[in-house]
């Protein structure tokens, strides 16, 4: 690190980031789709609850553990699926990786990653999950399916909000080119997997349908996670095909613009799991009032995408440590200060609506 | 086209469009009543809207034909009558009909068009619609009705908010002075056409009444689209008196300040039409996704009128090519975002109030 | 007049009065009391209704006359007590009243004038009423309801809301001294009149009660109007002492912050003035579409104060005259654009709520 | 004083302190816990209430007395116990108590005072409450509860919010140093009493519960006021243990971020008070109107915290004493507009709730 003061929160993280990262990397981790209103909105929409104090109730002994999909996590915070950590850090991945066992939690490895899942597997004693699309090509998802397995990792997380590529302007202003990551099985394999119109991240077949989730479920012993669900009808579906987990997330604002936040549609997915599948939840996390914010509204657990490519662009593996640390720190004092001393105690009763000033 | 990077949305249209027009013509397409309260709010009330995403839905054909009064349209974004399109380019309305029929869409054509309506029926293979006022004179909105049948218009667009003339205050400090159209009958018609006070635009009768327009509609084979409706009272009475199709429009909010945004009062048109009339909309469309809202709130199609001309001031004809075509990947992107691969699955379902933040 | 080219609206006027006025004079206009949050408030209220635009209703024939306490004005816009005209023109009130005779209004005329109220009544042809205080001497207050009938006025006008002395925070920092106005009986009645603390303007009593009011009515034949009511309580204890009016009014800002706006408390005042006296408004009219707005929610007329002002400042008498102009202008687009040709036909239905986007 | 004219105001007040103070002392004043969103909020709320004016109810005997615990104040605004006066004036703590005395009020003694309450309560004849944590160590609350009952102090409060260290940033980016009060019984007492982690401010003990306030009231013949109530839950057992009175407060947003501001919750607070105990208010006070609005929702009296410190840095005693001033003119102006003669009369009817326009 230079001789900046350390970054206290994660903006200072973000505003560090933004000068040691080349501009066009910044813009495609920051930006968004279209207008970017749906960036703007997953942030700003914490906003709209407040947090209620409470005093007196012994917090002493607060404990962040609690559990995703049976695997015990220290903090209620894991790694989103995002690919290239590469262009953040030369150690890519594998940092990230380190940094998600040192703290307790889980790492979910994108399609797109700048390591193979194998390598990933090896770097650490932690928990990976894997993401993948329903690719065109059934042979290629079953392949990494058994990969997967194979390598350890302990659920399959499979995005859904991608079947069609989406228009990031920073990006086409930036004439931005993305290095497709090295887990497909043959060079130009993403020409294959594309999605119409060609060229377009992801490789997600378009013609997708309810009827593919179900199949990835009946190919993996592996539990299934259903990225992308922003609605209660979802998640229903989801419930239907016997999916494992939801993450309610509209992929950072980068795929549809003028969606609501992710923690405003939370509630409504809460609602509609009835408690047959675990409910998480990213988009906008940037402080631990965000997480308990969530967590209150039903959320098992958070993600957090952008503010691991600032800690990698700031410090590598230990600047994911810290902002997960700096995270810990302030979930506990939001714990602590509404008398919640466990997850377990983090209700609905934490909050009340805030109505805008 | 001049070294600028081209416009990758309607916004950088119009920025580049308002470097290339002298300042009094920029003004004049972008200004509006008084206050211009009602042009900001028609392009911001879209934002009270929030999309709701769909997953796994098959958006692999995607398609966005539609009809509007019988006809195909491929796409539901017509051209609004809007005059003078030669201030913008010297090819004028041709161009912008060339534009509109290589995209498959209808022009409405002002009736203070720079070129003759019989000029541009010959301009290309499309569809055309013929603006019109209820003209003191019914000699003369009689002679127009039948120029439009003899020139093969498709239908016959009553423009009717514009009985008393506005105050826009950016053409009264602009001294801006406007050239009548071409297809008035004789020299000085505007004259004996203008409404009280004299001198204003439009040559619109104030003492019109729905009888003026159910004689309108009793004088022409062709269909009959009113224009300028903003309540549900209105849909109503055009019900009474047989028109086919309303349009719910401000005029861009360049006829009366203060007024709802159209996509406000759209429900409420849509209930009284009791879909014994088609409803159209115009105002502050800027991107697909508004086009998307509009046709959930029950819109049949949507106009633009301000972003044909910056079209035309970027590169004429192939500009408003690339204005249609930009609507039309931002629409296919929503569509497909949402899980609607029709017009006709766009329903209220898409959408959800997003409150204000 | 200068060579800056002529106000268009009343805002522009604002601008060039600004320029032309001492800062502690213009201040001393503009200000309001403490934070000013309902000077703003005034302003912005209007904002939160919308009109509804109608059609095709014949509006050939605007007419814009109706009557306050029976007797006709010729547009619906007043004339409010503003004490010290001659701040902003040498011809003081006697410019303001040939230009409100000019256009057939009333002219309130200020406890503080800088003219007599005989000075005025002989000045023009046209309608006065005389503002006062219930001051401590009721001799004082009986003295100047006979001066009223005696020099012809047509009403009385009591303003209650200044027992009290206002912080306007302007006028503190700009050390600003009113001259007291040439009305009082003898030199020094303001000190015998003044409420506690001494030197505060207006020489309200602040012991003033109901039964004072009641007292004033019973000693005039004029109408009595109750100036500076915002509440339904208030409206109701007006009509049970027989007043024949109300102004809804919070003085502009002037006297007490963070009171909602005069539009907003009109709906409650005009419930419970049940008919039996007229409410009249004044407070951040600055468009013809606030007077409309106004109307329709129940004002019989409104009043205009601060612009009296920037007319004055800029051209005397023909500035005043050119701000009734403007107003009525404005008036007749929106009275037109809604289909209303008579201010009887002014109702609810030209409005409707509209949501802060 | 220099030559800068007089602040007229709470908010020039703290521009002048702001000038004066060095940087890191006036953050540690002004800051907040992480964005600050309560310290805007806690002032912000008090708009989303406007005043109700009325009229002719003989305001010329204002009294602003009132009582809290039975000790009668000549104003309803008292000092919060806020630690290290002397940060911002030499005379520390004592000014302000003579400050508080001359007005009539009570002061709150800090636990972390820069003067003992030994010595405090030597400094003048006024009112004086002690402030203290529920400490880990009984035998240390014990001692206090006996200093202040020797001391001649009316009442102990005990602060409630600070059982976990904020995260104030101002203070770790300035690397702020509070320096410990005198008023702890031997040298590093305070690192006894810390929370955990260590080293932070307030020695509340993290494991305390309600049989620890329980526990405290049964040990002094004094009242006990319960501060940092920002629940009707909380609100609740305060009364079932027995306490005297609650201090809706969010410690000026200090401790918690994300809270609602204390105003808003001070009617649910009320609510569960059911009249068994006295609710008082802190946070967000800076102008008189605020306090009417505070006790028209139900509060007995209100405290001011940073503004004592501003009155402080800008000219000591006579700097508090003003800050007392001003707001009793204020509190004068608004129950004279209101028509409220007396703090008795000052009910939820003069509020009403004010939209966000």
């Amino acid at each position: 690190m230079n001789a900046s003061p350390a970054p206290i929160n994660l903006f200072e993280f973000e505003a560090l980031a933004k000068e040691r990262l080349p501009k066009s990397e910044y813009d495609y981790i920051a930006g968004g789709a279209t207008d970017e209103i749906s960036v703007e909105r997953n942030r700003r929409a914490y906003e709209s609850w407040a947090l209620r104090p409470r005093v007196l109730r012994d917090v002493s002994a607060l404990d962040l553990s609690t559990t995703v999909l049976g695997t015990k996590v220290n903090v209620p915070v894991l790694i989103a699926p995002c690919g290239g950590h590469k262009k953040a850090h030369p150690e890519g991945e594998v940092a990230t990786y380190r940094a998600a066992a040192a703290r307790g939690t889980i790492m979910a490895v994108s399609a797109n990653s700048n390591s193979s899942f194998e390598e990933l597997a090896n770097a650490a004693t932690g928990h990976l999950w894997l993401q993948l699309y329903p690719f065109r090509d059934r042979g290629l998802t079953k392949s990494w399916l058994d990969r997967a397995k194979g390598a350890g990792y302990d659920a399959i997380c499979v995005t859904l909000d991608s079947q069609w590529p989406p228009k990031r302007e920073r990006n086409i202003r930036n004439n931005y080119r993305r290095i497709r990551g090295v887990n497909y099985s043959k060079p130009g394999a993403e020409a294959v997997h594309a999605p119409r119109p060609a060229g377009s991240e992801g490789g997600s077949d378009p013609a997708a349908t309810w009827k593919d989730l179900e199949w990835i479920k009946s190919q993996t012993a592996l539990p299934v996670v259903a990225k992308g669900i922003m609605t209660g009808e979802d998640v229903d579906l989801c419930a239907e095909i016997g999916a494992d987990a939801v993450i309610v997330s509209n992929h950072g604002g980068r795929h549809l613009d003028n969606t609501l936040a992710t923690v405003e549609v939370l509630a409504e997915a809460v609602a509609a799991a009835k408690g047959k599948l675990e409910v998480l939840l990213d988009g906008g996390i940037r402080r631990g009032a965000d997480v308990v914010k969530a967590l209150a509204l039903g959320a098992k657990a958070v993600f957090i995408g952008r503010p691991l490519f600032w800690g990698l662009a700031v410090d590598g593996e230990q600047g994911v440590v810290r902002v997960l640390d700096i995270l810990r720190e302030e979930i506990e004092i939001t714990m602590a200060k509404c008398g919640r001393p466990t997850i377990g105690s983090i209700d609905a009763t934490v909050l009340v609506k805030a109505p805008r000033l």
